[in-house]
C-alpha cells in the first residue's frame, strides 16, 4: 500500500492487519504521520515514490493487491507548484503501475476523486459521463493515473479497480473545512468565520464506508470504475452548525461570501452511487455522523491542530 | 511550434511562413527531419522538451500561439519503453503549458489523437462520449495530456484547442502501413505481406485538410476539442490496392490473419467530425488521394527509406 501513513490508508492497514493480512507500507511521511501506525504489525518503508521503477520494483515482489493511495492531494495550491501532481499523482502511478506488472501483482486498487467530473452536468454524477472537462491540475493527474491504468489492465497486466471519492472525513483527517474550522474554534471559541457564501453543496463519506468499498468491491471485467460518496449531501453552513453543537460553543458565524470557497472549489459533487450499490455497497454512516465523528476525534487528539 | 520538424509540424511551417507569420520551431530532431525545414525561414531551436520550464520559458516569450505537435507517437511499442509516453507526451505537455502560461501565450493548439476513444462504442465516433477505458499507453498520455490543458484554459491561463486526429497521410509521412508496404514492395516488387486480415478498416486525412482546420478552427469557449479525419474509411486491403497500382506493380499478396494488425491496434477508427464541420471545415482530399499521394512523395523521395 502506498500512502498507508496517510488518513485513508493507515485505516486500510488497520483493517487489512484485523482481517489477518500482511500489509507494507511506503510512505515518505511527506503527508502521512508515524502517528497513524504507532505499533502498527505493517512493515513500513520509508521511500520517495518518485523513485525509478528499479527502485521501487522489490518492494511489490510477492505482492497479490496494491492499494495506491499516495498522492499530491493538495487541490487548492496546485497552481503554485504546477508540476507536482503530474510528477507525483501521474508518473509515480505510472511508476507503481510498471512496478506492479512486473512483480506480477493480480489486483490493483487506486484512490481516484470525484472531482475529475469537472463541472458535473448530470447530478447525481454517473461513472460514464461524456469525457469532462477539467478543472484543476489535481483532477487531471488523477484522471489521467486513471488512463494509465486502463492501459495497464486492457493490456491484461492487472486487475484495476478505480474508486472515485467524495471527500473522505472521520478519524484523523487533518484537512478541509471540518478541520479548519474546528481549528479556528480552538483558536477563538467566539468566532467562526466561512470561506464562500456557506450554501456550498457537499457529499462527504465516512471513512469507514469507504474503506468498507476498498476491500469489498471488484468488478468482473479487468478495469473497473466506482463511484463512492453519500446518497445525498449537506451545506458547509449545516457542517457548521453540527461542529459548532458537537464543540458546545455558540459562536458568531461569519461568511466571505461567493458561491465558491476559492478558485477550483467545485460548488457541488454528488455521485451516483448505483454502480457500487449493485455490487452491495452503501454508505452507513450519515454525513452528519461524519462530521461529528471527525470533531470528536480532533477535540481528543488536538496535537494534530 | 513544438515537433515543427516532423511531418506535420513541417507542413504546418510552411503554410504559416506563406501567411507571412514569424515561426519558431522546438524540435529535438529525433523523429523531427531537418531536411523537411531545409531552406525554411522558421527560426529552428534544437531543445530536449523535456527541460525544465526555465529552460523551455524563453523561447515561448512573445509568441501568441503555441502549436505543440511534438509527441512520442510509438503507438505499437509502447510496452518495451513504458515510462517515454508518460515523460514524453503528459511531462512535456504540463511544462509546455506552464512555459506557454508564464509567457502569457494566448491560443495553445494540440494535437491529440482518436485512439483516446479506445474500444470505441459509438462508431463515428463524437467527441462527448462517455469517459473511454483507454487500450495503450500512447492514448492514455494524449488524453492526460488534453486534462492538464484542460485546467489551464479553465483557470483562464489560455484558450486551449485540441484535435483528436485520425492517422494523418501525405508527403513527408514515413510510418504506418502504407509507408511499410512501400518499402516491402521497394525490396522486393514480387511480394506483400500485411500484418491482419488486410479487413481493417481505417479512416485517413490528408495532411493539407489537417493543416486547414489546426489553422482555421477555434472554439469560443477557452477550451474546445474537434475530432479530424475524413468522413468514411478504406480497408488495409483497398489501401494496398491503390498503392500496388500506384507503383504499376502487380505482386503476389499474403496477409498474418487476425482481426489486429498488432497488440493493442485500434480494428476501426472512425470519428464523427460534425463539430469541425459545424465550424466550416471538412476534407477536401479522399483516403484514395491521400494514399496515392504518400505514395508518390515516398517513390520520389526514396531516401526516406
Amino acid at each position: 500500500m502506498t500512502g498507508g501513513a496517510g488518513f485513508i490508508g493507515s485505516h486500510l492497514v488497520d483493517h487489512l492487519l484485523a482481517m489477518g493480512k500482511e500489509v507494507v507500507v511506503l510512505d515518505n511521511f511527506s503527508t502521512g504521520r508515524k502517528e497513524y501506525l504507532e505499533g502498527s504489525l505493517a512493515q513500513v518503508v520509508n521511500i520517495d515514490l518518485t523513485s525509478d521503477v528499479s527502485t521501487l520494483l522489490p518492494h511489490f515482489k510477492g505482492v497479490d493487491t496494491v492499494f495506491h493511495l499516495a498522492a499530491n492531494a493538495d487541490v487548492r495550491f496546485g497552481w503554485e507548484h504546477p508540476e507536482r501532481d503530474v510528477e507525483q499523482n501521474v508518473v509515480v502511478t505510472s511508476r507503481i503501475a510498471e512496478a506492479a506488472s512486473m512483480a506480477g501483482v493480480s489486483d490493483f486498487v487506486f484512490s481516484s476523486t470525484g472531482s475529475v467530473y469537472g463541472e458535473a452536468v448530470i447530478v447525481p454524477t454517473p461513472e460514464d459521463v461524456p469525457i469532462p472537462v477539467q478543472t484543476s491540475l489535481y483532477a487531471a493527474s488523477k484522471i489521467s493515473a486513471e488512463s494509465f491504468l486502463a492501459a495497464y489492465a486492457t493490456a491484461g497486466k492487472f486487475k484495476a479497480t478505480i474508486f472515485r471519492f467524495v471527500s473522505v472525513l472521520g478519524p484523523r483527517y487533518s484537512h478541509g473545512h471540518v478541520f479548519d474550522f474546528v481549528k479556528q474554534l480552538k483558536a477563538n471559541p467566539k468566532a467562526l468565520h466561512i470561506l464562500g457564501d456557506g450554501k456550498q453543496r457537499k457529499s462527504y463519506m465516512h471513512v469507514d464506508d469507504c474503506i468498507a468499498a476498498l476491500l469489498e468491491i471488484r468488478g468482473d471485467t479487468s478495469y473497473g470504475v466506482y463511484n463512492l460518496g453519500a446518497p445525498t449531501y449537506c451545506m458547509v453552513d449545516d457542517s457548521a452548525g453540527w461542529i459548532v453543537d458537537e464543540l458546545g460553543l455558540d459562536p458568531i458565524i461569519t461568511h466571505a461570501g461567493g458561491e465558491r470557497g476559492w478558485i477550483g472549489d467545485n460548488p457541488f459533487i454528488l455521485l451516483d452511487v448505483s454502480r457500487a450499490k449493485d455490487r452491495g455497497w452503501e454508505t452507513k454512516k450519515s454525513i452528519e455522523q461524519s462530521v461529528r465523528d471527525t470533531v470528536r476525534w480532533i477535540s481528543e487528539n488536538t496535537w494534530i491542530l
